[in-house]
């Protein structure tokens, strides 16, 4: 229980923050795109990626007053991903969090410009970050990187690509490492900067433990997807079957897929023996992924 | 004559930095998403903005090879809004300069993807940026308010909502000062701060004189879709007419509205009194931008 409350400390404290920093318009011609990104960011969710930022930013001995900005603009690229990968050209989903996507509430041409708006804002709200200059400068890069090419949006391409031919697990870890992992990697990394420390080896270790985390992440939401309830998990199970999509589940099983989710979780803890700070809540919060039920 | 070599000097320089800064992918699963970016990103056009902020950095007494990461940078966050714009759930124009658009050429999802990656890097490239961190700081701040909300986007959101209800001058002159200006003023902003100046007054005179220019250029581009050769032009003319679009020239006839981009483009010049340095290529430039058949 005490992880849930530290899960809910954190999601208030940054939904608070997102009302401060990509706040309601008032009387503005163009509010509606405000309104749409505004809808998709406040959908709910559990705020997994700003609860880590905080947690490492903690882990360096920063404070999460100087982490705010960075995680507001995490959670609204992932908005943004979440937006754009539910329209009608990519997966063509009507629901997300068991309420209707963004498109199906405002026109597909609003919901693209909505996402546009949650990519672009992002930066600039990570660059008003109130840190040293080289650390806001760090965000920005590493956020792009992660975000761009050779991170999430790759993944995507890749998981697209998938639909056309099916990936061996190599190819599978790999994608995932880019769409899952790459944003988690993010908020762990973007943590340490928010404490001003980019040092090399720290970033190193807090790179290795998300990566890890992010693919344990993912084979549970795998998992989920065939064994869920689904009403705790807000979108129908059996969709990745329904799609005849490649997952770990599909190469090897429900049981030996949650092996796999150990033996990363495993290996995400293990990173974490580099730092030398109090790390119990990052722990249960690690821990707690590996076993939710939604 | 002497312009045209100096845009086309501006011009090389810019599409050198482009194969330096955001190169083809080789043997690379997710290749597709590069090419397609790249394909949008080089398929030409006159590089106004590049040009622009080269000069702006010239006439701040800065080195042009220190601003070539944020010449690069708005020309990718330029060509996103042209791919995201020609979507079929936005614009829906099946040409761009005279050959397929990039959703055309590689399917929808993967144009809404190469929009993506282009915002995305965009930011990454002017972090990198030859700077002193606190103007990368404001580059990238000023790069997200004129392409965001407040800027690039919140006018695209008002275009399309006069599709459904007739604008006065007022709300047109709004529009195209965030659709068409925002990214010239960040061209002539972000020139400054490849210069390290990052002084108010003078990111106010670059402001006012690109906020002027680009009222006028659209004004331009209203009149040429009326009256240009479509080879010239490189897409259909009388596009406007047929959309039923609401222009300065449905609203004030051809001459009037040369008279007010003739205006505009002198409340730009006059913003240029505010610089000591030597203006003969930026006032040439404008006077060209005014006089251009395509």
């Amino acid at each position: 229980m005490m992880i849930e409350n530290l899960l809910k400390q954190h999601r208030d404290f940054v939904e608070t923050e997102i009302e401060r920093l990509f706040p309601a318009l008032q009387n503005c011609n163009y509010a509606v795109v405000n309104e749409a990104a505004r809808y998709s960011l406040t959908l709910g969710g559990k705020r997994i990626r700003p609860a880590i930022l905080f947690e490492f930013c903690k882990l360096c001995g920063g404070d999460i007053k100087n982490a705010s900005n960075l995680a507001v603009a995490l959670e609204m690229i992932h908005t943004y991903s979440l937006i754009h990968d539910d329209l009608p050209c990519m997966d063509n989903d009507d629901l997300r969090r068991g309420k209707p996507s963004c498109h199906i509430k405002y026109g597909e041409d609003i919901a693209l410009l909505a996402g546009d708006t949650l990519l672009t804002e992002a930066f600039g709200i990570a660059a008003k970050a109130n840190l040293k200059s080289e650390c806001v400068v760090k965000s920005v890069e590493y956020l792009s990187n992660l975000a761009g090419l050779h991170g999430m949006v790759g993944g995507q391409v890749l998981d697209l690509s998938f639909e056309k031919r099916t990936p061996n697990s190599q190819e599978l870890i790999d994608m995932f490492s880019r769409k899952t992992s790459a944003l988690l990697i993010a908020a762990a990394v973007l943590g340490c900067f928010a404490a001003d420390n980019c040092d090399n080896e720290t970033v190193n270790a807090a790179y290795e433990y998300a990566l890890n985390l992010g693919l344990a992440f993912q084979i549970i939401d795998d998992i989920l997807d065939c064994t869920a309830d689904e009403k705790l998990l807000g979108k129908p199970v059996g969709s990745d079957q329904k799609n005849e999509k490649t997952t770990f589940v599909t190469l090897y099983g429900i049981e030996k897929a949650r092996e796999f989710a150990a033996q990363y979780t495993q290996l995400a803890l293990n990173a974490l023996n580099y730092f030398s700070g109090d790390k119990s809540n990052i722990v249960a919060l690690t821990e707690y992924l590996l076993k939710r039920n939604y």
